[in-house]
């Protein structure tokens, strides 16, 4: 399974296997500890390790343990509560308040469920924001609760815009869900530039060269060698960048866009310009499904249609057209089986942790 | 100014600028000498000519001369009204009831706009819709009104999913629209395929070769000989396909399930799988920004970013950076003044029809 260690590191050692119930204990006591509250400490560890679990490993415990330093460091506020600021029938602003932005995005995701169930549709903004996580995981959410969720983030500038030499957004993902029937949910959770920034760095790790239109350098040229370390002159394309034959496609800068005006503007918390590394504000919205048709006819189609998506005639025979989410279901699957795999330095990193802060080690 | 006829072609007559009130309402005159009120015919020419002004001169009046023909051959029904067949605070299913399409897309979105108002946030899906025109005309109602618009609409299917050889989505364009202070409002309109279907058609018609990675053959093999006529074994490939050294991108492929999901599964007039040409089913959101923070400091941080991106320093000194929206203003103005370049046989067409249906001929 793509994503997996291989058989041979995990006999050399190199992964370790880890329970995902134990991991999220782990986890979460690590929280309490900095003086998270017992009730953030849940929310939060379960939104990191369902990351593990789904595959999508940058964003899972190895982002909770930067999480702890970020609480030592002083640029999370462990102690805040996040709460509603201001709110209207179908609307509302979250002040995170520095606090552990999963925390403040929980929060705004139930808010935005909330007014939708008797509304029909509700959003709301997070302002004073940090991290997410896996931005997948609020629209999961709703789809859980038969509507449909929308998230997206912004972060501090990687993405240049289509023309331009220096980076003016953030990867700005948008995630999406909606819930089906018989078959798994949709759940498209997607950066708005062509790759992520960690494919750019993966491949400088590994030596390899990267397809021109994936980033630029510092005059604003296609990269084909992967700058790596401490470079940063470099930026990212938006999505779609490298398709275009006059070379200015500008759809992914305009979702990178349209994601900083909801994320950042509406609320007031900061577009991409605006923010320092660290700080991320985002955007939440929920539909109520049953209010637009009966819940069963909507998964009743989704089905259909998902289905017809995977017996579409691939390309290649080797490799079946997929949908979105699909891959993220099969790791969770597989994992929650399995086990997360962990490398040994992550697991030495919350051995050493448990130990330092005086909780117990339960990986 | 790009999409404008050259000067030349203007003395030899192969364009004829026509001012854009006449053109609204000749096409007007058109609409009710084939049995559409006179309410509808005002609302539908306005969107038309609203397109040609922007420079989106395949969904304007052009478009509008096929709607007069699919009201003869029976495709649109021009004498129903839409109304709305389901509702609840914040949502509303509206009916077009085989109507024109934009009339039907216009009720839509002022719904949405009106339960913005009161709950700060409002979303009405359409059924038994036709071709909707510019997308971005709807988003930019609400723009007007102080809110944050938003518009998807699906089509019969011309868009392979990632992997995939046989198309399974229409171009299924994202429309989003932001209001500003002195800058103008941001209006993102984008199909969610690399290119529209249009590009491969002007470059057969031109004799040029396309980029790889726009188009796909029957065998879902890269195409660089544009396919011409009536070929339909080909397929466009969704956003960013290219752009992935691994060749399967799923985020344009993404998008586009997420605008079917919206536009055609949430109200149940169905997705592109089961549209037959002509059919196009949308949705379309408003937010109220005043519920969230003052309208007055959303449009000044407005001002900034796009201030802040248009001063980028661009890769190419030639080609500053644009905000998505800037060229189609610029049309705006220039062909407010100058006058809508219009093809001398779409000049004829307009005096043909005008003449079989008894009504004054304007341009």
């Amino acid at each position: 399974m793509a994503g997996e260690p291989t058989p041979d590191q995990i006999a050399s050692g190199e992964f370790v296997r880890v329970d995902g119930a134990a991991l999220r204990e782990q986890m979460a006591r690590l929280f309490v500890a900095l003086r998270v509250s017992e009730e953030h400490a849940a929310i939060a560890s379960d939104i990191l390790v369902a990351s593990d679990l789904r595959g999508v490993d940058t964003h899972g415990v190895v982002a909770g343990l930067r999480y702890l330093d970020q609480i030592e460091s002083g640029l999370i506020d462990a102690t805040v509560t996040p709460r509603l600021v201001r709110e209207s029938a179908g609307s509302a602003v979250v002040s995170n308040a520095g606090g552990l932005g999963v925390v403040g995005a929980h929060l705004a995701m139930r808010t935005a469920i909330e007014k939708a169930r008797v509304n029909g549709i509700g959003h709301a903004g997070v302002v004073e924001g940090r991290h997410i996580g896996m931005v997948g995981y609020y629209p999961m959410m709703a789809a859980a609760q038969d509507m449909i969720g929308m998230a997206v983030t912004n972060a501090n500038r990687s993405v240049r815009p289509a023309r331009g030499a220096d980076p003016r957004f953030g990867t700005n993902p948008i995630a999406f869900a909606a819930p089906a029937g018989t078959e798994r949910p949709f759940v498209l959770d997607m950066a708005t530039s062509t790759v992520a920034a960690g494919k750019v760095r993966r491949a400088h790790a590994l030596g390899l060269p990267i397809p021109r239109g994936w980033a630029v350098d510092a005059a604003g040229r296609p990269l084909e060698t992967p700058p790596g370390g401490r470079d940063t002159s470099w930026a990212l394309t938006p999505l779609g960048e490298s398709s275009d034959g006059e070379g200015v496609n500008y759809k992914g800068y305009g979702l990178a866009m349209m994601v900083d005006i909801l994320a950042g503007v509406l609320a007031g918390g900061g577009s991409s310009a605006d923010l320092d590394y660290g700080s991320n504000m985002s955007w939440f919205m929920a539909i109520d499904i049953s209010q637009m048709r009966p819940v069963q006819a909507f998964k009743a189609d989704m089905d259909l249609l998902i289905r017809y998506l995977a017996e579409t005639r691939p390309s290649d025979p080797a490799r079946p057209v997929v949908v979105a989410g699909d891959p993220e279901a099969d790791a969770f699957e597989y994992r929650s089986r399995a086990g997360i795999p962990l490398h040994r330095d992550t697991l030495a990193t919350f051995r050493l942790r448990a130990r330092t802060l005086g909780t117990p080690s339960l990986v």
